[in-house]
């Protein structure tokens, strides 16, 4: 068996002067605590704090960027455990986590192999890489750790020195467990996030039922255009009940239009009635952007857009497994004409936060830095899903600096429904931010006690403003 | 208060073997003459030779790189003396100038605080870092030089080296400074371009007085098309005689068209007679595109093309502020069908030289460097405008030199109105450029003989030849 | 004259560190075997093993990568003797020579002159570097050696211990040189490709007279949709009898399609009978990739896909000179949606492989990467063609790993029609995976034992496995 080490220079440069300099700075971050204010982790989790059952169903079949590159691969689903729209495969969960160890070479290279040796060093205290020969005791380990009070979530949620964790919810969510959490006394500060899709977005499969859900529990009117935005702001403010200081939108395109208020009535008259198209679909989208905009500079809520993702694209897949099972792939997007509807009614607001994210870092130069360096409203998301990994950190920060610089960016998001990697995930980040800071301060760009604040800055500073903590 | 030091090692890699080449590449082009063959400063400083007012009015209000970049963090136009339509605010420069240094943390990490840093050290020979405690000492230094014969722009103009400045003026110019310059006995090789947008651009919002002035100044019919092309003609003839030896287009895309005389007669009248549509005035652009081309042909002008950029994205503050006020923003550009017509026409004429610009960092690898590495007509110009940045040049070199070498460039273009900061500039370009070649000849990938070679070709070979100076 | 020399450290990073593991892990893959899964040397000159007759005709006349430069900078094809659609310009080769000679320093910092000097002084054994003074002395020494037994086709291919090299040849091509390379005795591995495009692509100049030979050949009634791919079927057994294990398709787009029978049978209606226009021929290649992928599934031959290529730009070099003149431009590519159709169809079958390239660099973190790492019939191609370069390979290494590992991609192709030129380019290619495998060591994102693991898989053992050798 090979043994499994975490070096303290790891990601740092290899030059000796650039990598001396990221230490120096990577040692005054590295304790700093950890601000998640974007991800999907599992609410009930810190609600029922109850323990979990296993590593495979802790670590391998939720974990889309495992199931996907070993199915890649050619293994099956259901040989991992992941679950499909029938239920749980009748898989052992230890064949399982045979089987994903003895392919664990094909993450070489990719921060999944990154992400997980820190949490088996550092979280279980492991001392063996994973491979066949270790499947069998590194998963008794992780289990029998699992079985300790010490591994259950709000332990580790404090062993983590998690500053606070934003989780996301449904616009028809009950956000019971956000309740439960509050009303157990427990002081981690979990917060929710307003992700309102499915009531927004026609062509989402559960529209209709989270429309109907959405009416419900708002007491509006949700089939008429004044009632379904007042259905939004009312659940906005049950979000912000609940901590939420952000709201989420996640659609192929970032497209947004500024409709009147006729237009948007005939608009939504065709949305409930059934008989809106493709394009009708994509312009009350559309729309609806600019809505949720102009509802943040109401109340204040941030407002995160996530677009560019072609979701589901594995037909055969989607229909035997449903969503979220590695068969999302990015597209070319377009902010330029895409926002400019939305930017013409909000865009000069200085006290509106919108965040941009992408998939296509293609407009990281060319598109996001440029107009987030001019629009007031407008912030730029950290490098996102495939391209939060150390190659996609840096070319974020080698193509949006010079232009928007660092203030107009909002520190890291490690976005994930992986609980227990989230140390590692920052951990990656402020490591590379540090290694981009000492290159620039390696080449006389920066002067060491600026490049030290801005350590600060993307560590703890800009999330903290951004999000409004 | 911080002090201000320019490291002699300033952005070359610090892997010493490579910096150490670097440096001795850099030391036999960092003295050489300043070639200026592409920008924007007003002609009428050399013509005049008046003393500048202060540091507000010269570094700051007019540099739009500084005030969007302020503006994206909430800080109003007027307080910073920017000019809106109405006129300049009623701002008083030290106290826009203040504001300004409390916030000039915002440009660590871009070009911007390089330039200025290197404006205040080499120029203004201050030692302290801007800031809020600095920022009287600085303005106060400032103005005092700007006081005297020394800082006049003639003076600057020799202290900086500068071998040819050239400007940058419409084709309903009466290019009166310039004649001026002439008259005036000073040696001062200062030239313009022939920048014609305005009368071949019928969205453009001076079209139609730009038109009847052209018409005015070359007596011909310009409301028909032989008389536009005579016009155009002439005017070109008068632009060389003030120096010219290139023109430049900037329009939304390098679009061209490749129409008969009928057609172009048709279209012509309908842009004339105030019936074109979007699509006419596209069109309209592109065979102008080619005409200019063909007119190079005859008269040995260099052509520039500039594109990629949405003008004025930002409403608002076009109708508050008008053009050139940080919220023009790149959009995805392309090249191989767009320059198709006119190089059916001209792409085989190795007489004739069309330099290319691109804001659309993609197009490099993927279609410029091809296309210039092919047709003996195009030249691939330098990192532009937002790409105009250490990490924006290293991409360039990165990603052209292996398909289109370094002699289908053409040297460096400091594009700038900001007069003061051309030395820092081209020092960059320098630099950045001794920093590529130290690693080629560092990985062995280049004798050290030919780096030499090459950075004399960088620095004033390439520019020399490409634009027939 | 300069000498001649190769650094034993070429390409290989100036940190010491880097560089130190570098050298390491290539010492272990510098010598082992060639394998060319995808190339286009000609399989006559393994069938007669005649001699070649002067390093123009050899060196300079073929290759496109040495005389598009040269052209780009106003040099005329007749001078360099490269043919025309009338044939061989009366250029003598030396005079040839020479102007190549003295233009040698415009290939500097290109992967040309980087091949042309390992083959100079690794097949040749000079030790001058080319240019003007140096022009007839190289020329003597590369013909004297061709006229020995030692430069004849089969001996270099011994020589350069090839363990596999495949040719293209055409759906129409009767694969003689390939039976008379069987026929001779002659041990070296020489196997064929299937590359069906003249008789795919009904815009082909050559469509109508390889569609007749396909018939000829086959005996089908290639007019009727089922005679047209039961000769395919026939066609791909011919292919496979000569060696082929794989089918190579290059159309301008990577467009598939996904109809029914009834509909493929109009369309192939319309396309023989000369009634289809360009949507028409732009559907047919994109149904016809889905058949040929369903042919793979039957017949087990790997498929690759290589789009993205604006064939023949220039007009008037087309109508003079024809095809393959260097004047093929890289487009902007979409996979995303081009390959649902076909994906929808084949993409969950871990028995196929279909491997993609690219021109379009935008689309390898963005789309190809996730797009082969989730598939399980999908793998990446190397860097091709503008991109088979240092710099082109480390992008690529650089923006796929992270999403999709090593193992979604095939090892090295040379894709060379330049016979002499392959030990070069497979040596640029090991040496710069050891560099980027060296850099992943050195930041210890992979354990030193990995890294050599991965050098033997990235030069022999993915090609192996992915190409079924």
């Amino acid at each position: 068996m090979h043994p499994l080490t975490l070096s303290p220079d790891r990601l740092f440069p290899a030059d000796p002067t650039t990598r001396s300099i990221a230490r120096a700075l990577y040692a005054e971050v590295a304790n700093l605590p950890i601000i998640s204010p974007h991800g999907h982790t599992d609410p009930a989790w810190f609600a029922t704090n109850a323990p979990w059952s296993n590593a495979t169903e802790l670590l391998l079949a939720p974990d889309h960027y495992l199931f996907r590159m070993l199915y890649s691969q050619g293994i099956a689903l259901d040989d991992l455990g992941v679950p499909h729209r029938g239920g749980l495969p009748a898989t052992d969960p230890r064949a399982a986590w045979r089987l994903f160890a003895s392919h664990y070479h094909l993450f070489r290279g990719t921060p999944s192999s990154m992400w997980l040796d820190h949490v088996f060093a550092e979280v279980f205290g492991l001392d063996v890489a994973l491979d066949a020969q270790s499947a069998d005791q590194v998963y008794d380990a992780i289990n029998a750790a699992l079985a300790t009070d010490a591994f259950r979530p709000r332990a580790l949620f404090e062993r983590f020195n998690i500053e606070l964790l934003a989780t996301t919810e449904g616009a028809d969510d009950d956000l019971r467990h956000h309740q439960a959490i509050r009303a157990s006394g427990w002081q981690g500060r979990v917060v929710t996030t307003y992700r309102p899709d499915s009531v927004i977005d026609p062509e989402h499969e559960e529209f209709r039922g989270a429309l109907i859900r959405f009416g419900n529990m708002t007491g509006e009117d949700v089939e008429s255009w004044k009632g379904y935005l007042a259905a939004h702001a009312k659940r906005r403010a049950d979000f912000r009940a609940m901590g939420a200081t952000a709201t989420d939108h996640g659609f192929a395109t970032p497209r947004t239009a500024n409709l009147s208020t006729v237009e948007c009535e005939a608009l939504f008259a065709k949305i409930v009635g059934g008989t809106a198209d493709a394009d009708d679909a994509e312009l009350f989208r559309a729309q609806m952007l600019t809505e949720m905009a102009k509802m943040s500079q109401a109340d204040g809520m941030v407002m995160q857009i996530h677009p560019g993702s072609c979701r589901n694209h594995n037909a055969a897949l989607f229909h035997s497994h449903g969503r979220d099972k590695g068969a999302d792939i990015p597209m070319r997007t377009d902010y330029v004409g895409a926002l400019k509807p939305m930017l013409d009614v909000v865009g000069n607001d200085a006290n509106l936060t919108i965040i941009l994210f992408t998939l296509d870092e293609t407009t990281y130069a060319r598109e996001l830095a440029p107009l987030a360096g001019h629009y007031p409203c407008l912030r730029l998301g950290p490098a996102w899903w495939f391209h939060d990994s150390p190659e996609g950190m840096r070319r974020f920060r080698e193509m949006t600096t010079e232009t928007a610089g660092f203030y107009n960016t909002v520190g890291f998001n490690d976005d994930t429904r992986a609980f227990l990697s989230i140390p590692a995930r920052h951990d990656v980040a402020r490591r590379i931010d540090c290694a981009f800071l000492a290159r620039l301060v390696a080449e006389h760009r920066l002067a060491d006690w600026e490049a030290a604040e801005l350590a600060q800055e993307l560590t703890v500073g800009l999330v903290r403003r951004a999000y409004r903590l």
